[in-house]
């Protein structure tokens, strides 16, 4: 990628925003790149670490001049946040986002702007560390990373096509799936074995008359639970924001889960066995490429 | 521990077994480490990588002159194996186990006794790793790991002692409890996790139509399913031989995850968010202190 854009503006510099800021802005991929939040704190220290070029927390500002802007606040957030630039955007400037449920974020700037706007494309950077905040900002953060777009059939290919070179140049991997299909399989993949981990940890915590029941976890308690450990903002947007699709996972698996209870109540050995083989080789086969 | 014992005869030199047998042969606390088994490739290397001293395949000369019989098997196997030792096993000899669930493991000896003998110490050391077999014995398993027996008011508290002192010679934090609070707690932190875990893979490769979902899973899914790579065959015997615990416990979560999907489903943010938190809080306390 040589198309260098003018200004960027990332909204949100913290792990995700920031890296991806630090990244683009090493790649010389913008003659600015330009952060924007309400913690002047933490744009300075964004600035002394090189993650941004410049930055403000007055929206006007921001967005002067800006020809892409990276959304990279919390689901909750969003909404709020478009309302505050959409007065100040440039017409033609490039709109993204880094939102781990996609719908939500559509039906907020379909909500704002009373239209899908055709520069909009919609993305979600599978991405993360455990620490969080601009200090933890990483250019090599997206490296072999898939990021999931999701543009409508309104938007213009030109736009998908700049923030796809953006991803790209980050060593990231791009796809391209509709946000229904994207909402409904990270709701199966990630939302619901957060939300199952969570319920786990909180069902044994409430249940006094075991005692101190961690005193007695092992290894497959800790990397099962490990997850329950996640941020509880985030977590508590993402189940409101894709709420749909969790409930109907969520559901889903709790019928699948009585029918296994009815086979350890029968004892079937046999159907157990080749259900815990038929998982067993589906995992096997399918993350032993992956880093385990 | 400077009690000697004469012959400690280990039935099923595997990964538990093994690791037992060699660090009591590399203490001396044995004048004699005996392997036993059915297959005799496996005993050989046991003896050619100094896990045990000698092997038999024959369950009469293994009993002779031995005081203490180490059962690690796998739960489906402890009946069987019982039935052929008891005509040859010394009176006097001490019987304790490896099994992971213990109510059945004293059913089955009461059953092939006919009454609990009170030389028979039920245990649990609380360890293990990806490999398996008597190539991956390691006399370093158990150091700072729980063993869990699990005497009955009948037991003799000598034999306690014994078995006690051997875990402890081995640098394991022996705790003694019941074994109904044992398989509760383990039916709680262990059994339901690694079931939840087989669930939740199974479900999704069920669910062709989304595609290759394993692609997108990242570090989150990975860590919740990585004891769904367990061992099958160990898996269906624990979930046959704790039924009652499991069953009971997979039920609780079910019915806490009604609860949840309809917190998701009203969009409660703030009672998911206080969930989270409380969840997050309970695991970062207890987790803590252990290697995550």
């Amino acid at each position: 990628m040589r198309t260098v854009l003018n200004k960027i503006t990332v909204i949100g510099v913290g792990l995700i925003g920031g890296s991806f800021a630090k990244g683009i802005k090493q790649l010389g991929l913008a003659k600015e790149i330009h952060g924007f939040g309400n913690n002047e704190e933490n744009l300075k220290m964004a600035v002394d670490l090189q993650v941004v070029d410049s930055y403000s927390t007055d929206i006007q500002t921001a967005m002067q001049d800006c020809d892409l802007v990276m959304l990279a606040v919390p689901l909750g957030a969003m909404q709020p946040v478009l309302e505050s630039l959409r007065p100040h955007i440039p017409q033609s400037a490039i709109i993204t986002d880094a939102g781990s449920a996609k719908q939500s974020v559509i039906d907020a700037v379909t909500k704002v702007f009373g239209y899908l706007p055709e520069n909009f494309v919609p993305g979600h950077p599978i991405a993360g560390k455990e620490q969080s905040g601009v200090a933890a900002a990483d250019d090599q953060l997206f490296v072999d990373h898939r990021v999931i777009l999701t543009p409508a059939e309104s938007t213009s290919s030109a736009a998908v096509e700049t923030v796809k070179k953006l991803w790209l140049a980050l060593d990231a991997r791009v796809e391209v799936m509709s946000a229904g299909f994207h909402d409904e399989v990270f709701a199966a993949t990630s939302h619901l074995p957060h939300l199952l981990a969570f319920a786990l940890v909180e069902m044994l915590h409430e249940h006094p008359e075991l005692g101190n029941v961690f005193k007695y976890t092992a290894g497959g308690f800790r990397d099962f639970s490990r997850i329950a450990s996640s941020d509880a903002t985030m977590w508590r947007d993402i189940s409101i924001y894709n709420h749909q699709a969790i409930a109907k996972w969520m559901t889903e698996y709790r019928d699948y889960l009585s029918g296994m209870i009815e086979l350890v109540e029968k004892q079937d050995a046999e159907a157990l066995y080749e259900l815990f083989t038929t998982a067993k080789q589906a995992r096997d086969q399918h993350i032993v490429n992956k880093q385990d």
